[in-house]
Formats: structure tokens, sequence, C-alpha cells
């Protein structure tokens, strides 16, 4: 407890998920007084074409605005 | 903003998945005083050994049932 | 089942909730083949203390801007 | 109604998963007064690269921790 | 880990609440090989207002057919 | 997106989750190439008769033990 939840789209490399659990966690044992042991990260994953923004599927916006 | 989750059992297609999203966002933007920019979508998919109605799997329900 | 969650600032009315609602539940039963009584829908308000983009919380955020 | 959600690292069962959503389907009957088809009872699982406790990756965890 | 979310609407009592996480806490333990004390439960009530069934709020559902 | 959402127990001051959402968005920007206006972050915050560890409500721990 605290329980953290990152939804994002598939892609990232498990360096960039470490990573990101390792800052995570870090920034939640500073703000919120807790132990890192008590910290649960999950990383909610995404097919593209399960994932919409403006009402359009990641897997077919222009790969500029899909970053967005 | 806001976020909408559309938790379903999978097998639906991207057809019909690209129209879910689009009317969805619609109904918010419409009924919310958004833009459809702001409007992200994820369809949670799930296996139908990892949901449950009555206490019985869906992957083990009678077809009849299996759409309730 | 299906379930919708859909996350939100506070401050939407009852009428805005009861017309999202409906549409959404519409969206569901025509896209993805289910009755009516089959479809959940939640609205998870939120304070606005309680929600941030780009790193600033809603309840500090420029009118403008919080919108979106 | 209720929704319940439980979020697991991957590698149960189909037994294991089919007892525990009856067991948890029969919690729910009993101390909040539905009948069992009310209930829904979904598994959400994650792969270990995806989850993570004290900000290291179950996947990257000693054995002995991992179960915690 | 693991974690449990409950979705209810409002008005179950302190007893209610204390008697369903124990239950709920003891079916995962039996059936996912875990200890107590690394399961975590969660209830997330909602406003009737907040949410629908039928694309129906249940504030402005009839009572029997509130609790399915 | 992505969206983060943190579960936490109720208690935590205006000043806290200021910084926790400003140091989670850098956490996202940094590990996972996105810009920090595409980057949402939700405090999910439950009353302590609503959460529970070890099958015991964190309104009925002892306080050493709630922090964990």
């Amino acid at each position: 407890m605290p329980e953290i939840y990152v939804h994002a789209v598939e892609g990232r490399t498990l360096d960039q998920k470490r990573a990101l659990v390792r800052d995570i966690t870090a920034a939640v044992v500073k703000n919120f007084n807790v132990t890192p042991e008590t910290v649960m990260v999950q990383i909610v994953e995404s097919l593209k074409e399960n994932k919409a923004k403006g009402g359009v599927l990641f897997s077919e916006r222009p790969v500029a605005a899909a970053s967005r």
C-alpha cells in the first residue's frame, strides 16, 4: 500500500519498465511516507488496437500524434 | 480526461472496437462538455477463463448465458 | 458484462450523468452485441485536488486548460 | 453488481481460477446480500516483468520474496 | 499481492465490510497459495447516481431491480 | 497517455499530493519518452474502513502496521 497502476500502450523495453517502477516507487516513498516494500507498481499494457484518443484507435493514428 | 475503461471478454473484431471507441467518445463529448482529443478510451479484454458471473467462469458457462 | 468505468473530475449534474450512462450503454449494445441489462456503467469522480495533467493538479490549473 | 477485480501475477492454473471465483462469489453473496448471478469476478493477470514490489520487478525478485 | 477491488454501491455497514474482506482474503489465501499479509482488499463504493445498469442509474431504478 | 492511478488510504495533505503527481509525472516522462502534458495522474483515496490488509480493515489495524 499504496498501489500504483500505469496504463500504457505496449512497446516499452524491460529496461524502461525497470527504471519506471524504481522511480515511481521512490516518488511514493519520498512523498507519502511509506517504506519501499509497501509500494506495489503494476504496468497495465494494452494493444494499440485497444486504446483510443479523440475517438481514434492508436493503431490507426498518425505516428506523430500517437505519442501524445 | 475523461478516461473510459471498457472491460469485456475477448473476441471482438477490429471493426467493432473502432466503432465502439468512436461512439463512446461522441457520447462523452456530447454530455460532459469536453473536446474529443481529451477523451481516452481503453478496451480491457480478458480471457474467458479469467472472468466469471454467478461464480462460473465464462469459459465454462453455456453459450446462451455467456452473453449475459 | 461488459463493465464501463468513466473517470472524470467532479462537477457534472445528475442530468449529465443520466444522459451519459444512457448513451454509453446504447453504444455498447450497438457495437458489442449484448443486451442493455448486461451493461454496467460506473462514473468514478475525483476531487480536482486528486487529479493532475502535465504534473499539475486540476485544482491548480488555469481554467482554460482544465477542460483539456 | 458488485464487480470484483483480482490483480495477480500470471501462473495460476484453471483449477485455481475456477475455485477462486467460486469462493469469492460466495463471500460476496453471503456478506453483501446479493444473488450469485449479479456477481462478476475478473482475474487481471500481469506478466512478472510488469509488476513490482519495493521498486523491483517480480521477474527480478528472489523466489522467496516473490510470493510476498 | 494479490490486490482485490470490490466495486459496490454505497450502503454496506462496517460489519458487512469487515466480514467481506476477511472472507475474500481467506478465499485468496486458500486458492492462490499466498500468505494473508500479502493480500490487499479495497472496497470501492459509488453513489447510486454514479452507477447504472441497463442504461438506468441505480438512484432511478425500481428497488427490486436495484439489487441485481 | 499514459494514465497513472495511485490507490492510497485517505489522509495526505495537498502539499503531499502536489509533490507526488509532479514526481510521478517526471518519472514517466523520463522513462517512457512522452511529453508531460500527455501524462494523467489520479490519486484514488479510500476510507480506512474500505481497505484491508491481511484480512483486517485499516481502521482496525494497529497504528504501526497501518503504514505497511
